[in-house]
């Protein structure tokens, strides 16, 4: 139990931080996340899906419904592109209250390769009829949530599904999708929360009205009160995060860096315009220097950034704080809503330094 | 919270569950473990480690100390074997009272494929001394634990360390080990608990006296009072798990199943001898029927089983129970000891199964 603020999990939320897994900060290192460091929110079981059976339909308000295999999907023209994705609920445990799902506290995110085809031709080669609202992604994994038995579905606005960025990929870091990230195809929506990113994809269906589907209409919204239809979450908000310096206890997890000039590194992104500026504290957000930025990444991607720190001894708080050129920064504080999304709050990171020695 | 138990769990527990991350159960599908999948238990931070200097000392009492780079570790004879690995602490959330540490339930196991070379060979030839006690293995891991500054590192009776079959592994599943399981090398003891199979590998030490190290000596022993100087871990416990069948609850985590023939399939593993049977209950251990074992495994990898269930509408628990060559079957109870260590009482999947349609 946390001496200072009482806060203890069920075992609700403890099954699924079993299952469901956070980058460790010091993965922030590698530019593309390894398969298996990425994070992972599976809502039900990974689906057992026979790659030479499977197909993936396109079908509702199109003139000519398709079924492609993966042979057809990888006949199509190739992409590949970095992709930052995070969680809508990352940052969820350090909201108060807090709602009770998966614990995330700051790790749910993730940059890797993904390989794959454009959705945007082949909607159009479908014949997607002109009055389409919404187009909604259906994977194969299957469960009950909020008493309604589903295969994860999710639905995004005609104009975002047409975008050129978008991608059915097949490939993670230049391997087939691990099962636990769609294999054999999943979607890949840049700048989207990881909610729209459909894995173990099997089907495409266009809409003439809004997708009234679960996890459009009941879950990943943010509600200001349990009454409030409220919004739906869209796009990732600005954020950035730093690799914890020195070295940790097993537990609890506390820093201990030694005195002296320490270069802390880490990585911004946002979903609503390129990082343009990542300021730096070591005393918890009083006194703020300007990063050094990595070079521009792609779209979607995020971007390095170093600071250096003088240590003394003592303790410290090091915090990061990202703007991009939407002018969108990142606040001191969450923004609270009843579901425990999109906390873009600045990370703070405790550091014990030792004497000198 | 849990009503029936009142079980909540607290942050440092919850710190520990973000990063080490269990196989979740479907998983046990796959005879070998995809990394990404494979359980992963990390005391300390994932090392940076360069491979292109990076060296593996062979020190101590021997002859002629060695230093090999990963370029003569690969021009060396290349094994492969499945191993089976678990976690020592795994089941510790089922033993009350539950010692404070990564609250592992179930799933802290994982089956891969690992490709290296003997490390037998390799002591002959460094010379090691007849009179070895111990055999250290020390990682790039490093971290406070126990009050204790500390490169990971623990140690081997001399006489298992010369066994034919371990390995100094550089392959998980034809793959350069993933940065999460060692990069690039790691320590592999078919049969026993995970501690033993050492990360990110960078010195074998040779000891004339027993190794008084702190994941031998205070960690990773089995001790009935916190003043029980205790005994090591080693060898894995025989155990079995079946993969839940039909589809789970989002949150809190049930399952459901239509009535029916289910096909019930699992693993079943064991340290000390072949596994010779696995009995099936789908009564909470009432009464039991023997399971169909699947093909004899290479010596430490999992033996796939399978049972036929007739399900009935109603709420069922489903078990398992394992039987090795050495005699040794599973508990239907946790031998409780101050760790949470070892423990290797029978699974208890709880499954609601609809009326008939």
């Amino acid at each position: 139990m946390d001496e200072t603020t009482g806060t203890l999990y069920g075992p609700e939320e403890l099954d699924l931080a079993a299952r469901n897994h956070a980058m460790p900060l010091e993965a922030l290192r590698y530019d593309l996340t390894p398969a298996g460091l990425h994070y992972l929110l599976i809502h039900y079981d990974i689906p057992d899906v026979d790659p030479a059976i499977w197909r993936l339909a396109v079908a509702g308000a199109v003139e000519t419904p398709l079924s492609l295999s993966l042979e057809d999907l990888r006949a199509r023209p190739r992409v590949s592109a970095a992709v930052t994705l995070e969680c809508a609920g990352n940052g969820r445990t350090l909201m108060e209250p807090r709602a009770i799902s998966q614990p995330w506290a700051l790790g749910a995110v993730g940059n890797a390769e993904w390989t794959g085809t454009p959705l945007a031709p082949i909607l159009r080669e479908a014949g997607m009829s002109p009055d389409a609202v919404d187009v909604a992604f259906a994977g194969s994994d299957h469960g009950l949530e909020g008493d309604i038995e589903q295969d994860y579905e999710r639905g995004l606005p005609a104009a975002e599904a047409l975008r050129e960025d978008l991608l059915l990929a097949y490939e993670m870091n230049g391997q087939p999708l691990p099962p636990q990230h769609g294999f054999p195809l999943r979607l890949v929506v840049p700048g989207w929360y990881g909610m729209a990113h459909v894995k173990w994809l099997r089907q495409i269906r266009v809409l003439e009205e809004a997708f009234a589907g679960y996890q459009n209409v009941q879950s990943y919204r943010i509600r200001a009160a349990e009454d409030d239809p409220g919004r739906p979450i869209q796009r990732i908000q600005v954020r950035s995060l730093l690799l914890p310096p020195g070295h940790p206890t097993f537990q609890p997890r506390v820093r201990h860096a030694d005195p002296g000039r320490i270069e802390v590194r880490g990585r911004a992104w946002s979903g609503s315009g390129a990082i343009v500026n990542v300021a730096f504290s070591a005393d918890g957000g009083r006194t703020w220097i300007d990063s050094e930025l990595g070079p521009e990444p792609t779209p979607g991607a995020w971007r390095s950034w170093t600071a250096v720190w003088h240590a003394e001894p003592g303790e410290h708080e090091l915090c990061c704080r990202a703007t991009d050129a939407s002018g969108a920064t990142q606040p001191m504080e969450p923004d609270w809503n009843v579901g425990g999304y999109t906390n873009n709050a600045i990370q703070r990171v405790p550091v014990v330094v030792a004497a000198r020695r």
